[in-house]
Protein backbone atom coordinates (compact mmCIF):
# COMPACT_ATOMS: atom_id res chain seq x y z
CA UNK A 1 0.00 0.00 0.00
CA UNK A 2 1.55 3.54 -0.45
CA UNK A 3 1.24 6.13 2.24
CA UNK A 4 1.63 9.57 2.26
CA UNK A 5 3.49 11.13 5.04
CA UNK A 6 3.69 14.65 6.28
CA UNK A 7 7.16 15.30 7.65
CA UNK A 8 8.70 18.54 9.59
CA UNK A 9 12.25 19.22 10.08
CA UNK A 10 15.35 21.34 11.09
CA UNK A 11 17.25 21.24 8.02
CA UNK A 12 20.68 22.99 9.93
CA UNK A 13 22.41 19.45 9.99
CA UNK A 14 20.99 18.22 6.77
CA UNK A 15 22.37 18.38 2.98
CA UNK A 16 18.71 19.06 2.11
CA UNK A 17 16.02 16.66 1.41
CA UNK A 18 17.66 14.84 -1.50
CA UNK A 19 20.22 11.56 -0.69
CA UNK A 20 23.52 12.36 -1.02
CA UNK A 21 26.61 9.75 -1.50
CA UNK A 22 28.63 12.06 1.19
CA UNK A 23 26.54 13.94 3.10
CA UNK A 24 23.50 12.96 5.45
CA UNK A 25 20.63 14.04 3.55
CA UNK A 26 16.81 13.99 5.50
CA UNK A 27 15.80 11.20 2.44
CA UNK A 28 18.15 9.10 3.49
CA UNK A 29 17.41 9.08 7.39
CA UNK A 30 13.42 8.93 7.04
CA UNK A 31 14.46 5.75 4.63
CA UNK A 32 16.69 3.91 7.02
CA UNK A 33 13.88 4.69 10.30
CA UNK A 34 10.93 3.22 7.58
CA UNK A 35 13.19 0.39 6.54
CA UNK A 36 14.16 -0.72 9.90
CA UNK A 37 10.23 -0.41 10.76
CA UNK A 38 9.30 -2.85 7.52
CA UNK A 39 12.24 -5.45 8.02
CA UNK A 40 13.22 -4.36 4.03
CA UNK A 41 14.84 -1.28 1.92
CA UNK A 42 12.13 0.76 1.50
CA UNK A 43 12.34 3.85 -0.79
CA UNK A 44 10.83 7.12 -0.01
CA UNK A 45 10.10 10.17 -2.54
CA UNK A 46 9.40 13.44 -1.33
CA UNK A 47 7.52 16.34 -3.25
CA UNK A 48 10.46 19.13 -2.70
CA UNK A 49 13.70 18.74 -2.83
CA UNK A 50 14.48 21.94 -0.10
CA UNK A 51 18.23 22.80 -0.15
CA UNK A 52 20.84 22.26 2.31
CA UNK A 53 19.76 23.93 5.68
CA UNK A 54 16.46 24.29 4.59
CA UNK A 55 13.57 23.77 7.10
CA UNK A 56 10.03 22.18 6.50
CA UNK A 57 7.23 22.62 8.55
CA UNK A 58 4.95 20.33 6.03
CA UNK A 59 7.03 18.37 3.77
CA UNK A 60 5.57 15.46 2.05
CA UNK A 61 6.78 12.08 1.05
CA UNK A 62 5.12 9.10 -0.06
CA UNK A 63 6.70 5.06 0.28
CA UNK A 64 4.99 1.81 -0.13
CA UNK A 65 5.20 -0.66 2.41
CA UNK A 66 3.65 -3.31 3.89
CA UNK A 67 3.41 -3.36 7.32
CA UNK A 68 1.03 -4.67 10.05
CA UNK A 69 0.70 -1.84 12.00
CA UNK A 70 -2.51 1.05 12.42
CA UNK A 71 -1.06 4.50 11.84
CA UNK A 72 -0.86 5.94 15.22
CA UNK A 73 1.83 2.94 15.78
CA UNK A 74 3.54 3.40 12.96
CA UNK A 75 4.01 7.63 13.62
CA UNK A 76 5.17 6.54 17.25
CA UNK A 77 7.55 4.32 15.37
CA UNK A 78 9.13 5.88 13.43
CA UNK A 79 8.85 9.01 15.55
CA UNK A 80 10.89 6.55 18.48
CA UNK A 81 14.17 5.92 15.24
CA UNK A 82 14.15 9.14 14.14
CA UNK A 83 16.34 12.46 15.04
CA UNK A 84 14.55 14.70 17.68
CA UNK A 85 15.24 17.20 14.09
CA UNK A 86 12.99 15.49 12.12
CA UNK A 87 9.48 13.97 12.93
CA UNK A 88 6.53 12.54 10.99
CA UNK A 89 3.01 14.59 12.18
CA UNK A 90 0.67 12.50 10.06
CA UNK A 91 0.05 9.71 7.55
CA UNK A 92 -2.48 9.22 5.09
CA UNK A 93 -3.49 6.40 2.91
CA UNK A 94 -3.21 7.21 -0.93
CA UNK A 95 -3.96 5.59 -3.99
CA UNK A 96 -1.25 3.31 -5.67
CA UNK A 97 -0.81 5.53 -8.56
CA UNK A 98 -0.57 8.86 -6.57
CA UNK A 99 3.00 10.25 -6.61
CA UNK A 100 3.35 13.40 -4.12
CA UNK A 101 5.43 15.59 -6.03
CA UNK A 102 3.55 15.47 -9.43
CA UNK A 103 0.03 15.72 -7.79
CA UNK A 104 1.03 18.62 -5.82
CA UNK A 105 -0.79 21.49 -7.22
CA UNK A 106 0.85 24.07 -4.84
CA UNK A 107 3.55 24.21 -2.44
CA UNK A 108 4.03 27.15 0.09
CA UNK A 109 7.44 28.43 1.19
CA UNK A 110 7.77 31.03 3.80
CA UNK A 111 10.75 33.12 3.89
CA UNK A 112 11.61 34.36 7.70
CA UNK A 113 13.88 37.55 8.82
CA UNK A 114 14.64 38.84 12.04
CA UNK A 115 14.99 42.12 11.62
CA UNK A 116 16.60 44.16 14.70
CA UNK A 117 19.93 45.60 15.26
CA UNK A 118 20.54 42.43 17.64
CA UNK A 119 19.79 39.51 16.36
CA UNK A 120 17.83 36.79 18.37
CA UNK A 121 19.36 33.99 20.17
CA UNK A 122 15.76 31.75 19.81
CA UNK A 123 15.11 32.47 16.11
CA UNK A 124 19.29 32.40 14.98
CA UNK A 125 18.47 28.71 13.82
CA UNK A 126 15.31 29.39 11.86
CA UNK A 127 16.07 33.09 10.76
CA UNK A 128 17.88 35.52 8.74
CA UNK A 129 18.86 38.22 10.41
CA UNK A 130 19.00 42.19 9.32
CA UNK A 131 19.97 44.97 11.31
CA UNK A 132 18.69 47.65 8.89
CA UNK A 133 15.23 47.92 9.43
CA UNK A 134 12.96 46.85 6.18
CA UNK A 135 10.43 48.42 4.73
CA UNK A 136 8.03 45.62 4.56
CA UNK A 137 4.95 47.70 3.03
CA UNK A 138 7.36 48.45 0.27
CA UNK A 139 8.39 45.12 0.00
CA UNK A 140 5.07 43.64 -0.23
CA UNK A 141 4.18 46.04 -3.14
CA UNK A 142 7.22 45.32 -5.14
CA UNK A 143 6.74 41.56 -4.79
CA UNK A 144 3.20 41.94 -6.74
CA UNK A 145 5.03 42.45 -9.33
CA UNK A 146 5.53 38.29 -9.30
CA UNK A 147 2.45 36.84 -9.08
CA UNK A 148 0.98 35.32 -12.18
CA UNK A 149 3.15 33.24 -14.88
CA UNK A 150 6.65 34.32 -15.90
CA UNK A 151 10.18 33.40 -16.63
CA UNK A 152 11.90 33.21 -13.21
CA UNK A 153 15.40 31.67 -15.19
CA UNK A 154 16.56 35.05 -13.46
CA UNK A 155 15.90 33.45 -9.82
CA UNK A 156 17.69 30.24 -10.48
CA UNK A 157 20.70 28.35 -11.74
CA UNK A 158 19.96 26.75 -15.39
CA UNK A 159 20.20 23.39 -15.00
CA UNK A 160 19.86 20.62 -18.63
CA UNK A 161 17.53 18.67 -15.92
CA UNK A 162 14.94 21.76 -15.89
CA UNK A 163 12.26 21.96 -19.32
CA UNK A 164 10.56 24.65 -18.48
CA UNK A 165 11.84 27.81 -16.00
CA UNK A 166 8.17 28.77 -16.29
CA UNK A 167 6.28 28.98 -12.85
CA UNK A 168 3.04 30.65 -11.50
CA UNK A 169 3.09 32.40 -8.43
CA UNK A 170 -0.70 32.42 -6.94
CA UNK A 171 0.18 34.32 -4.03
CA UNK A 172 2.73 36.47 -2.45
CA UNK A 173 2.81 38.46 0.91
CA UNK A 174 5.17 40.09 3.20
CA UNK A 175 3.83 40.50 6.83
CA UNK A 176 5.72 42.04 9.71
CA UNK A 177 4.79 40.82 13.42
CA UNK A 178 7.50 42.62 15.77
CA UNK A 179 10.79 42.09 14.63
CA UNK A 180 9.95 39.54 12.63
CA UNK A 181 9.14 39.77 8.66
CA UNK A 182 7.83 37.05 6.68
CA UNK A 183 7.75 36.94 2.98
CA UNK A 184 5.38 33.71 2.25
CA UNK A 185 4.82 32.67 -1.33
CA UNK A 186 2.26 30.09 -2.99
CA UNK A 187 3.50 28.89 -6.46
CA UNK A 188 2.47 25.91 -9.08
CA UNK A 189 6.08 24.89 -7.53
CA UNK A 190 9.86 26.41 -7.44
CA UNK A 191 12.83 26.59 -9.31
CA UNK A 192 16.14 26.03 -7.45
CA UNK A 193 17.09 28.90 -5.52
CA UNK A 194 13.70 30.61 -6.70
CA UNK A 195 12.53 31.96 -3.11
CA UNK A 196 15.64 32.63 -1.72
CA UNK A 197 16.49 35.16 -5.05
CA UNK A 198 13.46 36.42 -3.91
CA UNK A 199 14.10 36.87 -0.34
CA UNK A 200 17.13 38.35 -1.45
CA UNK A 201 16.03 40.59 -4.17
CA UNK A 202 13.12 42.01 -1.96
CA UNK A 203 15.13 42.43 1.45
CA UNK A 204 17.44 45.11 -1.01
CA UNK A 205 14.11 46.64 -1.79
CA UNK A 206 13.15 46.58 1.84
CA UNK A 207 16.41 48.36 2.97
CA UNK A 208 16.28 50.68 0.36
CA UNK A 209 18.71 49.57 -1.79
CA UNK A 210 17.56 48.85 -4.96
CA UNK A 211 14.89 49.96 -6.78
CA UNK A 212 11.66 48.43 -6.50
CA UNK A 213 11.28 47.90 -10.20
CA UNK A 214 14.50 45.91 -10.40
CA UNK A 215 12.44 42.81 -9.31
CA UNK A 216 10.22 43.28 -12.38
CA UNK A 217 13.18 43.64 -14.52
CA UNK A 218 14.64 40.57 -13.47
CA UNK A 219 11.05 38.58 -14.62
CA UNK A 220 11.76 40.50 -18.76
CA UNK A 221 13.48 38.60 -21.70
CA UNK A 222 16.46 40.38 -21.16
CA UNK A 223 16.64 39.63 -17.98
CA UNK A 224 19.48 40.12 -15.55
CA UNK A 225 20.37 37.89 -12.73
CA UNK A 226 18.63 38.21 -9.19
CA UNK A 227 21.93 38.64 -7.39
CA UNK A 228 21.07 38.43 -4.17
CA UNK A 229 20.47 34.99 -2.55
CA UNK A 230 19.24 35.10 1.15
CA UNK A 231 20.53 32.81 3.47
CA UNK A 232 19.25 28.81 3.30
CA UNK A 233 18.03 28.82 7.44
CA UNK A 234 15.46 31.74 6.79
CA UNK A 235 13.90 29.29 4.26
CA UNK A 236 10.40 26.88 5.20
CA UNK A 237 8.86 24.64 2.95
CA UNK A 238 5.45 25.40 5.06
CA UNK A 239 2.84 23.65 2.76
CA UNK A 240 2.11 21.36 0.31
CA UNK A 241 -1.81 21.28 -1.70
CA UNK A 242 -2.95 18.67 -3.43
CA UNK B 1 31.32 53.36 35.55
CA UNK B 2 28.71 50.58 36.41
CA UNK B 3 26.78 49.39 33.41
CA UNK B 4 23.51 47.15 33.71
CA UNK B 5 23.25 44.71 30.56
CA UNK B 6 20.23 42.77 29.28
CA UNK B 7 21.64 39.36 28.12
CA UNK B 8 19.27 36.72 26.26
CA UNK B 9 20.97 33.14 26.00
CA UNK B 10 20.36 29.75 24.73
CA UNK B 11 20.97 27.56 27.75
CA UNK B 12 21.47 24.72 25.83
CA UNK B 13 25.12 24.52 25.23
CA UNK B 14 25.94 26.48 28.96
CA UNK B 15 26.40 25.08 32.46
CA UNK B 16 23.95 27.61 33.59
CA UNK B 17 24.90 31.37 34.42
CA UNK B 18 27.37 30.72 37.11
CA UNK B 19 31.01 30.61 36.11
CA UNK B 20 32.42 26.68 36.98
CA UNK B 21 35.61 25.10 37.25
CA UNK B 22 35.07 22.36 34.90
CA UNK B 23 32.05 23.19 32.56
CA UNK B 24 31.31 26.47 30.14
CA UNK B 25 29.11 28.73 32.12
CA UNK B 26 26.91 31.98 30.64
CA UNK B 27 29.42 33.92 33.21
CA UNK B 28 32.66 33.18 31.51
CA UNK B 29 31.55 33.94 28.47
CA UNK B 30 30.43 37.49 28.74
CA UNK B 31 33.38 38.32 31.22
CA UNK B 32 35.71 36.76 28.98
CA UNK B 33 34.03 39.29 26.05
CA UNK B 34 34.20 41.80 28.24
CA UNK B 35 37.63 41.40 29.35
CA UNK B 36 38.92 41.54 25.64
CA UNK B 37 36.63 44.55 24.84
CA UNK B 38 37.63 46.67 28.45
CA UNK B 39 42.02 45.15 27.94
CA UNK B 40 41.67 43.89 31.97
CA UNK B 41 40.07 41.33 33.62
CA UNK B 42 36.27 42.48 34.01
CA UNK B 43 33.84 40.94 36.44
CA UNK B 44 30.20 40.48 35.93
CA UNK B 45 27.29 39.93 38.48
CA UNK B 46 24.18 38.72 37.30
CA UNK B 47 20.83 38.98 38.36
CA UNK B 48 19.49 35.08 38.34
CA UNK B 49 21.34 32.28 38.78
CA UNK B 50 19.95 30.18 36.20
CA UNK B 51 20.67 26.40 36.14
CA UNK B 52 22.33 24.44 33.55
CA UNK B 53 20.08 24.20 30.38
CA UNK B 54 17.84 27.13 31.41
CA UNK B 55 17.40 30.10 28.87
CA UNK B 56 16.84 33.81 29.14
CA UNK B 57 15.32 36.46 27.43
CA UNK B 58 16.20 39.03 29.55
CA UNK B 59 18.74 38.29 32.50
CA UNK B 60 19.99 41.06 33.90
CA UNK B 61 23.84 41.79 34.80
CA UNK B 62 26.22 44.41 35.61
CA UNK B 63 30.20 44.94 35.72
CA UNK B 64 32.10 47.89 36.10
CA UNK B 65 34.49 49.09 33.39
CA UNK B 66 36.67 52.36 32.15
CA UNK B 67 36.34 52.39 28.41
CA UNK B 68 35.86 55.05 26.04
CA UNK B 69 33.16 53.98 23.59
CA UNK B 70 29.39 54.75 23.08
CA UNK B 71 26.59 52.39 24.34
CA UNK B 72 25.60 50.94 20.49
CA UNK B 73 29.17 50.50 19.61
CA UNK B 74 29.17 48.53 23.33
CA UNK B 75 26.58 46.28 22.41
CA UNK B 76 27.76 45.93 18.67
CA UNK B 77 31.62 44.82 19.83
CA UNK B 78 30.19 42.80 22.47
CA UNK B 79 27.96 40.78 20.45
CA UNK B 80 30.99 40.49 18.07
CA UNK B 81 32.75 38.83 20.32
CA UNK B 82 30.06 36.78 21.82
CA UNK B 83 28.97 33.36 20.53
CA UNK B 84 25.62 33.58 18.28
CA UNK B 85 23.65 31.59 21.11
CA UNK B 86 24.26 35.28 23.86
CA UNK B 87 23.35 38.27 23.13
CA UNK B 88 23.66 41.89 24.72
CA UNK B 89 19.79 43.62 23.73
CA UNK B 90 20.82 46.37 25.78
CA UNK B 91 22.84 48.70 28.52
CA UNK B 92 22.29 51.09 30.82
CA UNK B 93 24.43 53.11 33.23
CA UNK B 94 23.51 53.40 36.58
CA UNK B 95 24.77 53.90 40.07
CA UNK B 96 28.19 52.48 41.83
CA UNK B 97 26.26 50.96 44.38
CA UNK B 98 23.58 49.49 42.12
CA UNK B 99 23.33 45.78 42.51
CA UNK B 100 21.31 43.68 39.79
CA UNK B 101 20.73 40.88 42.14
CA UNK B 102 20.01 42.88 45.58
CA UNK B 103 18.01 45.56 43.95
CA UNK B 104 15.64 43.25 41.43
CA UNK B 105 11.73 43.99 42.62
CA UNK B 106 10.33 40.98 41.09
CA UNK B 107 11.53 38.53 38.66
CA UNK B 108 9.64 36.82 35.94
CA UNK B 109 9.94 33.06 34.87
CA UNK B 110 8.29 31.76 31.92
CA UNK B 111 7.85 27.59 31.67
CA UNK B 112 7.20 26.28 28.00
CA UNK B 113 5.34 23.00 27.09
CA UNK B 114 4.63 21.90 23.98
CA UNK B 115 1.65 20.27 24.19
CA UNK B 116 0.65 17.93 21.28
CA UNK B 117 0.95 13.90 20.49
CA UNK B 118 4.03 14.68 18.07
CA UNK B 119 7.04 16.77 19.97
CA UNK B 120 7.81 19.91 17.48
CA UNK B 121 10.99 19.88 15.60
CA UNK B 122 11.21 24.17 16.21
CA UNK B 123 9.89 23.98 19.84
CA UNK B 124 12.40 21.46 20.97
CA UNK B 125 14.65 23.19 22.47
CA UNK B 126 12.98 25.70 24.40
CA UNK B 127 10.01 23.53 25.68
CA UNK B 128 9.14 20.18 27.33
CA UNK B 129 7.18 17.99 25.33
CA UNK B 130 4.13 16.66 26.82
CA UNK B 131 1.86 14.23 24.61
CA UNK B 132 -1.09 14.19 26.91
CA UNK B 133 -3.14 16.70 26.54
CA UNK B 134 -3.06 19.14 29.39
CA UNK B 135 -6.37 20.76 30.70
CA UNK B 136 -4.90 24.27 31.39
CA UNK B 137 -7.89 25.79 33.25
CA UNK B 138 -7.11 22.65 35.86
CA UNK B 139 -3.31 23.77 36.04
CA UNK B 140 -4.57 28.06 36.06
CA UNK B 141 -6.96 27.04 38.84
CA UNK B 142 -4.66 24.65 40.82
CA UNK B 143 -1.41 27.08 40.67
CA UNK B 144 -3.45 30.18 42.04
CA UNK B 145 -3.34 28.82 45.25
CA UNK B 146 0.52 29.70 44.91
CA UNK B 147 -0.16 33.62 44.71
CA UNK B 148 1.19 34.88 48.01
CA UNK B 149 4.28 34.82 50.77
CA UNK B 150 4.55 30.88 51.22
CA UNK B 151 7.82 28.83 52.44
CA UNK B 152 8.36 26.88 48.82
CA UNK B 153 11.02 24.29 50.96
CA UNK B 154 8.94 21.17 48.82
CA UNK B 155 9.87 23.19 45.88
CA UNK B 156 13.86 23.33 46.59
CA UNK B 157 16.75 21.75 47.45
CA UNK B 158 17.77 22.78 51.00
CA UNK B 159 21.37 24.08 51.07
CA UNK B 160 23.06 26.31 54.17
CA UNK B 161 23.38 28.92 52.05
CA UNK B 162 19.74 29.68 51.52
CA UNK B 163 18.61 31.84 54.81
CA UNK B 164 15.04 31.66 54.41
CA UNK B 165 12.78 29.55 52.07
CA UNK B 166 10.04 31.86 51.93
CA UNK B 167 9.27 33.71 48.93
CA UNK B 168 6.40 36.18 47.62
CA UNK B 169 4.62 34.86 43.94
CA UNK B 170 3.00 38.00 42.97
CA UNK B 171 0.91 36.06 40.00
CA UNK B 172 1.02 33.15 38.07
CA UNK B 173 -0.51 32.22 35.01
CA UNK B 174 -1.35 29.21 32.78
CA UNK B 175 -2.09 29.61 29.19
CA UNK B 176 -2.75 27.96 25.96
CA UNK B 177 -2.00 29.18 22.49
CA UNK B 178 -2.71 26.16 20.09
CA UNK B 179 0.06 23.28 21.11
CA UNK B 180 1.77 25.55 23.50
CA UNK B 181 0.64 26.22 27.30
CA UNK B 182 3.15 28.37 29.24
CA UNK B 183 3.21 28.93 32.93
CA UNK B 184 3.98 32.13 33.87
CA UNK B 185 5.40 32.89 37.40
CA UNK B 186 6.37 36.50 39.34
CA UNK B 187 7.63 36.57 42.43
CA UNK B 188 10.31 38.71 44.52
CA UNK B 189 12.74 35.52 44.11
CA UNK B 190 12.87 31.96 43.49
CA UNK B 191 14.78 29.39 45.10
CA UNK B 192 16.71 26.49 43.04
CA UNK B 193 14.61 24.35 41.29
CA UNK B 194 11.38 26.26 42.32
CA UNK B 195 9.94 26.72 39.04
CA UNK B 196 10.67 24.11 37.44
CA UNK B 197 8.90 21.95 40.36
CA UNK B 198 5.93 23.88 40.14
CA UNK B 199 5.76 23.32 36.58
CA UNK B 200 6.32 19.32 37.05
CA UNK B 201 3.55 19.34 39.50
CA UNK B 202 0.93 21.45 37.34
CA UNK B 203 2.09 19.19 34.56
CA UNK B 204 0.88 16.27 36.95
CA UNK B 205 -2.14 18.05 37.72
CA UNK B 206 -2.76 18.80 33.72
CA UNK B 207 -2.71 15.05 32.94
CA UNK B 208 -4.83 14.56 36.18
CA UNK B 209 -2.44 12.05 37.57
CA UNK B 210 -2.68 14.14 40.90
CA UNK B 211 -5.10 16.05 42.34
CA UNK B 212 -4.78 19.59 42.41
CA UNK B 213 -4.98 19.89 46.11
CA UNK B 214 -1.43 18.80 46.32
CA UNK B 215 0.34 21.83 45.25
CA UNK B 216 -1.41 23.48 48.49
CA UNK B 217 -0.58 20.46 50.48
CA UNK B 218 3.03 20.79 49.49
CA UNK B 219 2.96 24.34 51.31
CA UNK B 220 1.73 22.98 54.26
CA UNK B 221 4.48 23.02 57.22
CA UNK B 222 4.24 19.43 56.93
CA UNK B 223 5.11 19.08 53.53
CA UNK B 224 6.02 16.33 51.44
CA UNK B 225 8.92 17.07 48.78
CA UNK B 226 7.23 18.30 45.05
CA UNK B 227 8.46 15.09 43.41
CA UNK B 228 8.14 16.20 39.89
CA UNK B 229 10.71 18.46 38.30
CA UNK B 230 9.92 19.46 34.63
CA UNK B 231 12.79 19.30 32.22
CA UNK B 232 15.60 22.66 32.43
CA UNK B 233 15.15 23.03 28.19
CA UNK B 234 11.41 24.43 29.12
CA UNK B 235 12.47 26.94 31.51
CA UNK B 236 13.37 30.98 30.11
CA UNK B 237 13.72 33.53 32.70
CA UNK B 238 11.60 36.30 30.88
CA UNK B 239 12.45 39.57 33.04
CA UNK B 240 13.56 40.94 36.06
CA UNK B 241 12.10 44.24 37.26
CA UNK B 242 13.73 47.00 39.40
Amino acid sequence: MRLLFTLQYLGTRYAGWQRQANALAVQQVVEDALSKMAGAPIHVEGAGRTDSGVHARAQRAHADLAIDIDDRGLILGLNDLLPHDIRVTAVEHVADDFHCRFRAKTKTYVYQIWNDSVADVFAYGTHAHVAQRLDETQMHAAAQRLAGKHDFRAFTVLSPEVSSTCRTVHAVEVMREAHVVRIRIRADGFLRYMVRRIAGSLIEIGRGKIDPAALARALEPSFAEARWTAPAKGLVLWEIAY
